[in-house]
């Protein structure tokens, strides 16, 4: 009988197709489509599954196996980021299109994509052996692109069905299907949304203007106050817990086929900005940020209005490294905003959530501690070795700068250490326009964990 | 015969319900529509009527009586501002209605409740004679709310039409119906729309964040260098020509029936924030402003979206005084904002056009010239008395915050003084939600504009 997943293209192309947007209401349908789909395509592999209620999305969480054999836990998300702005993708977000060997969509490769190679592994290895003696906890939540402020909540009252050996991730990049990275760490995160409030409503600029504060005046004024001019987050503290790399990561690094003209060209800026001693490939890995992701306030349209708004907004979202905390560092983030704000206007910060930055070191690289789980003492080397034989070259071991707070919750509550083997790259074009998965890599990836899945049981 | 200026409150009501948006093509129809409606009532008045071409929206243009007779010229603008937010409106903005004795619509009050106020007094004066030996020419554009750009041109190719003795104006504010102020001085304006480009697309600020300039923070870097903490602006120069206002203007302005209390109040804000040296009420009379009319860049929905944003935008107004010039403030201010803004992203500022503030001392108050047209002369003291006889108070002779750069354009081409009676007030919601026109100001405006005509005649 064939199955759905024995199409890797096909099937991520209708799991595309559902718009599981989870930061807009909007898109509850899609959400929970895309739930669905990831549900069958698990109870067509043999899984036991289950629905597990949040305040916002619901968290699927299935099993397969006998609980006295090695336990591996695979993490995945079912939900993407917003599509806009719509006018610059060259086809729609949610019909996948299959063009030049890359099928296009949003979430093609953040998350779905890489959530379609491993299931599709698993169907040929399930297909020949049904009893492969691996433990199998799938877990797929659909919070991630909102900063999943769930998680946590599930985690602790559901981790006796999350212990295990190992959890194996693969949501994080690779510079293209030369050269595969084993994320070795991924930046923390904390997300804040500033509002500022001004006159009751909006004001005729030359009636009232000189009287009052603007309150987009108000917000930037406080909003510059966040960096200095070099680069750094001027926030008192910030870099307080901040502890630099180890030096094998940065010599590793160094081994990455990325030139930084080529770096240059592919983001289309003039000039790099990156902080006083990292260079740009080192700074989005080993740097926190601080980053305003959206601010508004006033006339958006076109021409001109004359108004003095009533209210003006910015959403912040920090990149933490080890030691900073989320918390800690919102709260830093907060107090400077509200001291920079003028009591001629009101200011609010709401903290909206994060997670802490995490770092493995795997077995037999200077500095791991030895005390790994026989499972992951044997998975590292054997991805190694995988990924050798479908791809051509041995995976880099580095940190990237993205963030999937809920792997460090993982280590703390289930104490689950992280494989990450990336398979998307930045030609994907993440969390932007015509976001796309690259087939090869794909197809190349299935094979790699088909052998992977093989020989860890 | 009746005619629709015989019902006033009706006559407003149909032009309202032309969505006259000059900012925003999509509304062209409206546009158009409110265009062709003055030109109709010009027409039953015995205008004689001409749509003058311009780029963007024409000029009507209309006269009436022999050219040997006193020459007065009225201004005014069928255009309107645009109507969002539109959830903040308890009605459909271009379906006037009427409640408590005002006529909700956006135009009701800026400025087609004004326009309605003049025709409908001359409508009962050309009644009863209409060979009034007054020469008046009508003057509506449809630019006035994007800066008036093609009235200068306009200006030079039609001035000889517009040669005459006085010009008539109503398009200024005044405190309520106890109370109406002569404007006898506007503030000029000078726009400017900021665009800050970084990355070639929007980027994942995880898996980017460190590496280059976030163009938002470089635009509101840049635009927090524009003023002082104190509440003045930082632009090197930007002072250099103001002119102190005289001792009498003070002195005017002290006899406001308005506290700083019922102001703030009024606005809606903790505590005011205006220059040092200046009150509240002086500070919008006196002072220039940089205002931040919209600010934008990055994702604007609900929730969050971890993106570096590929630009950001900034579109500003300064309100400028004697003798400050439009021109030079554009350059200082466009200047500054270059200078702030780091190589490492691109910066354009545009300059959208604006006017030069204007001054106007009333016949026999201290400081005039003396050399007014005999017209000016007799119109000055006569509207006051017209004014105490319908409102039962005289008039304050004060300058307001306002722009209406053609009245100094009409004042260098044509040599034209203005009388300008304020007959909106801060109630009326301009530029915002729910504007509305005060019903009673009308029907007693136009008592005392049927004595004004009559008796300057």
């Amino acid at each position: 009988m064939s199955v759905l997943l024995d199409h890797p293209t096909q099937a991520l192309s209708e799991y595309v197709g559902h718009a599981s947007v989870s930061a807009d209401s909007a898109f509850d349908e899609g959400v929970s489509g895309a739930r669905g789909f990831a549900q069958a395509r698990l109870e067509e592999l043999g899984f036991a599954t289950d629905l597990i209620e949040t305040p916002i999305h619901p968290v699927l969480l299935a099993t397969r196996g006998d609980p006295s054999w090695p336990k591996l836990v695979i993490y995945g998300h079912y939900d993407v980021q917003p599509p806009d702005p719509l006018d610059l993708w060259s086809s729609d977000p949610f019909s996948a299109v299959e063009r030049e060997g890359r099928l296009y969509g949003r979430g093609a490769a953040d998350n779905k994509g890489p959530q379609i190679v491993h299931m599709s592994a698993l169907r040929r290895v399930l297909k020949r052996n049904p009893n492969l003696p691996l433990h199998i906890t799938y877990l797929i939540e659909g919070e991630e692109e909102i900063g999943s402020p769930s998680f946590r909540g599930f985690l602790e009252t559901h981790k006796e069905r999350l212990q295990g050996d190992m959890l194996l991730v693969s949501d994080t990049g690779s510079p293209g299907p030369d050269q595969l990275v084993v994320t070795t760490g991924l930046r923390g995160l904390t997300a804040l949304e500033v509002k500022v409030r001004g006159p009751r409503q909006d004001l005729h600029s030359g009636v009232h203007g000189g009287a009052l504060m603007n309150p987009l005046q108000a917000l930037m004024r406080a909003c510059s106050h966040l960096h200095d001019a070099d680069g750094k987050v001027a926030v008192p503290g910030f870099y307080d817990a901040v502890r630099p790399p180890e030096p094998w990561e940065r010599e590793e690094l160094s081994k990455l086929p990325t030139s930084e003209d080529e770096y240059a060209q592919f983001l289309g800026i003039p000039t790099f900005h990156s902080p006083p001693g990292y260079s740009p490939l080192e700074a989005i890995r080993f740097c926190p940020t601080l980053e305003f992701n959206g601010v508004g306030g006033g006339y958006q349209g076109e021409g001109s209005k004359t108004v003095i708004p009533s209210e003006a907004f910015a959403k912040i979202t920090c990149r933490l490294v080890p030691d900073q905390s989320s918390q800690e560092i919102a709260r830093m983030v907060r107090d400077a905003i509200v001291r920079s704000c003028p009591p001629s206007v009101q200011v609010e910060v709401e903290v909206k959530g994060g997670g802490d930055p995490y770092v493995v070191i795997p077995p037999g690289k200077p500095g791991s501690s030895g005390e790994e789980s026989d499972l992951t003492k044997k998975a590292f080397p054997l991805v190694e070795e995988c990924v050798r034989k479908s791809f051509g070259s041995n995976p880099l071991f580095l940190r990237e700068g993205g963030s999937i707070p809920i792997i460090r919750d993982l280590k703390e509550v289930a104490g689950l250490d992280a494989l990450m083997l990336g398979l998307f790259t930045n030609e994907d074009n993440l969390h932007a326009p015509d976001e796309s998965f690259h087939l090869g890599i794909m197809n190349d990836a299935i094979d790699a964990f088909e052998e992977f899945f093989e020989k860890l049981a």
